[in-house]
């Protein structure tokens, strides 16, 4: 599919596209720009024939596919020095959580409007680091790509098949829907879960209880989602700002609702409430977001 | 153990206690008390030796133990016909998520005072019904037994037999201890789970969208806690109204510290939070509350 692939930032998502470029031999050379030596390290033993940037500098004119998957805070310095090499035969794309920021980032330049088309895999897991990686990661997971007018329909194609080949299924968004959806699917639960555990820690400081240890009837699942990675999701925080305090008011304001029905017992609301929950649930079941087996804490 | 085994109400929860029962030879004979004709056809099938009772009748007096692990609304009902027939040579222990409100129940008499010695094992699961029963639901998991001066140490000590024999962890504690706890690690996050999938369904309506099949992100993890058993929760949300309102105010003034922290994007203050969230993550898995292998989504 490309001569030459250069990943920027291999962690999880990144290390997890070199694994699936390299099995499904999307590119002829792989290159990987990546600062943390620890993190080399480990990629060097995935495969021998990958090689690495040590900086971004003229190497950077030949690369037909770009994928910046750096935490989104490093989006500006790295672009700025792209900026320097890059020309209309290259092609940019990235994997960020939030994409209004990605593309207000993109517009200031004629040159990268054209070829930067922002993508997002709804892919991950609360570890981070390229130990973690994983070929199969973006298989039958939605891939989101940003849609606008100024890009090439070529270009467009060559991200949709770049992410199919890796197994992805593909949507087409513009960025206002994309960060409005995922700050109620995906911002604000993780939100939630740091802010859940937060709310646990206040009360053992206050009660000296140890807490923690009865995690079991549904803190601890919240803790997992709340171990995500700080940098990444700090950077969504701010990124999404807007759209998330949006969702935390509305979230306030049907809790203050649903503390009313706990105070006066109202029956019939509150089982309205909870039955609509089961039915969302089977939704994901049958969308295959999840699977159907019941839980019981991970260990059994 | 005992001759005499009587569990009433025989569903996720009182199915376990009976397989675990009969796996560890826990008592002569077993009597079930269950209104579901389906669940009694399911139940049938786990043991011929099951005995079953029709009602609740002068029978109960030869019980030497009795298990309440109906809804905690039934438990009214069912007290005051259990109340004909007991006497001290009885011993009854229950089940339910919330104490305080059982405690006042059993203050009320005399003779149950003695002999009701109330109980929560922490397990369960987002499904119901003596279907997902397992005789080994209560191994390694904390079942915590209210300790109270009128009760005889010699009813205390074999309630505590009971649940060791079928493999719980023991832990005494008062009836304000207990809801106060779980009102932050198991209510709260449930009530908090129902609301943001109350959130997302709000924002599918106003905006027409469907968002739930974007539900990998996050939403997912909280839908399947949000799918348990409405009666089970809606009781526990009545039962334990006070902590629980006082919880949800405290979880309500993180979040609204939390938007102020991403609004002035406080970068140290938000990563202080988000780091101390991974430290508890930490903590619950040194605890064994849950393993550290990571998720990438539950069909990976």
């Amino acid at each position: 599919m490309f001569n030459n692939l250069l990943i920027i930032g291999c962690g999880l998502i990144g290390s997890s596209i070199l694994r699936g470029s390299i099995s499904k031999k999307i590119s002829k050379n792989i290159y990987v720009f990546e600062k943390s030596k620890k993190n080399i390290s480990f990629i060097k033993k995935i495969d021998t024939k990958i090689k690495f940037l040590k900086k971004i500098d003229y190497k950077i004119s030949n690369m037909d596919l770009i994928v910046l998957s750096t935490h989104m805070s490093e989006y500006n310095n790295i672009i700025k020095k792209l900026l320097r090499y890059i020309s209309s035969k290259n092609l940019i794309t990235d994997t960020g959580s939030t994409k209004r920021n990605i593309e207000n980032l993109i517009y200031r330049n004629e040159k990268l409007k054209k070829i930067f088309v922002p993508s997002h895999p709804i892919a991950g897991s609360e570890v981070s680091g390229p130990e973690f990686g994983n070929k199969n990661l973006f298989k039958e997971k939605w891939c989101i790509i940003l849609k606008t007018n100024d890009k090439s329909s070529k270009n467009l194609k060559k991200i949709e098949k770049f992410w199919k080949k890796l197994g992805s299924k593909i949507v087409f968004m513009n960025s206002n829907d994309h960060d409005k959806i995922f700050s109620i699917t995906s911002h604000l639960p993780h939100l939630i879960a740091y802010n859940l555990v937060k709310t646990a820690i206040d009360f053992q400081k206050k009660n000296k209880t140890n807490i923690i240890k009865y995690s079991a009837g549904g803190l601890r699942d919240f803790s997992r989602t709340a171990s995500s990675n700080e940098i990444m999701w700090r950077d969504i925080f701010f990124e999404n700002k807007d759209n998330i305090v949006d969702s935390i008011n509305i979230f306030i304001r049907n809790l203050n609702n649903f503390k009313r029905l706990i105070k006066n017992e109202n029956n019939i609301n509150i089982l309205k409430i909870l039955n609509n929950s089961k039915k969302v649930r089977k939704q994901i079941i049958d969308l295959k977001q999840d699977i159907s087996k019941p839980n019981f804490g991970r260990d059994n």
